[in-house]
């Protein structure tokens, strides 16, 4: 298929069957991508940051990760990575992220990847409640020894991208991250491919 | 209610309702417990990490620190803490985590804290794929910030206690975990008790 381009603050859902890869690039650098999937014939089957940290013994996940569901099933690998950062302990941006962590929107709507992947999975099937913690794409994330979280600007360039291949045919949810301070205060485009 | 002692590799489901506070002690120290719950209304909500760690800007949970479902809402909120390190990015270990990671195993069967919280909450009507990252109390984990992780002896000394007090009605599962590298080669028991 031919690249399709997320408007910044959306999202997409699609399947992926097993075997096709996915490639998501971030067109013009510095700019975060949720990814979310569940088995396409088994929501109850769901990418699991947990199990996948854990089995990786890292929270960082590059090329040659598995990422695996909650029932410990290979969902998809990763193939390409040529950015290296990529966050999985977040939830994806939700309007209570912004109602908590951003006082200054005095908890007016704001667009978020919750939102946006909900919408988008909501008529593959994909029930809200089944939307976990989220493989955020480009995230630059680090903890301190003493826990504390610092999020920095993604270390992403232009054309950076992160491809993952299927191994079983999933129900994704995607999107170009809808949260200021977690995209050096600008929230842009995402490019993404199927192939194969 | 008096104290009741979870043996070592075994594990527990009750209901705690709101305003109720549940003691975890580690009677020996350096034992991790693994804790769960949905609420007791609708287990499609569920305790969610990400939320959780995202809200407090920090991947350790200690006292004040609010304990976040998938929709936000507040769960319990943590009340008295003596040990100060907590784990709450690793799943709960299961059957796939030794067959995995515990070559030494060659797949045998091995208790697990999945199972565990399983076999535990599953008579309250808690079906095991609404089971996530548990809050792994006692655990200590940190993580490099190139991700690499260390899954380190537990620095709780006998007598160390974990209080939450709950915030809405919930379904609790908690074990004595049941894996030998997360608890300095021993597994040993747990204690627990509702007040309130």
């Amino acid at each position: 298929m031919d690249t399709t381009r997320l408007a910044p603050q959306t999202g997409a859902g699609f399947v992926l069957r097993a075997g096709q890869s996915l490639t998501v690039v971030d067109p013009t650098g510095g700019q975060v991508s949720d990814f979310y999937c569940v088995l396409a014939d088994d929501h109850d089957e769901w990418l699991s940051s947990g199990r996948t940290i854990d089995y990786a013994n890292s929270t960082l996940v590059t090329t040659g990760t598995v990422l695996y569901s909650n029932r410990s099933t290979e969902m998809a690998v990763v193939v390409d990575d040529t950015c290296g950062r990529h966050d999985f302990l977040l939830t994806p941006c939700s309007q209570q992220t912004f109602d908590l962590l951003y006082p200054e929107f005095e908890g007016a709507y704001h667009p978020s990847c919750f939102e946006n992947l909900a919408t988008s999975m909501g008529p593959l099937g994909v029930d809200p409640d089944r939307i976990g913690t989220t493989l955020n794409i480009f995230m630059n994330v680090w903890a301190e020894r003493d826990g504390e979280l610092h999020i920095d600007p993604p270390t992403s360039v232009a054309g950076d991208r992160f491809v993952l291949e299927a191994r079983a045919d999933l129900v994704v949810g995607l999107t170009a991250c809808s949260a200021e301070k977690s995209n050096g205060g600008v929230c842009k485009p995402i490019d993404y491919r199927i192939d194969g």
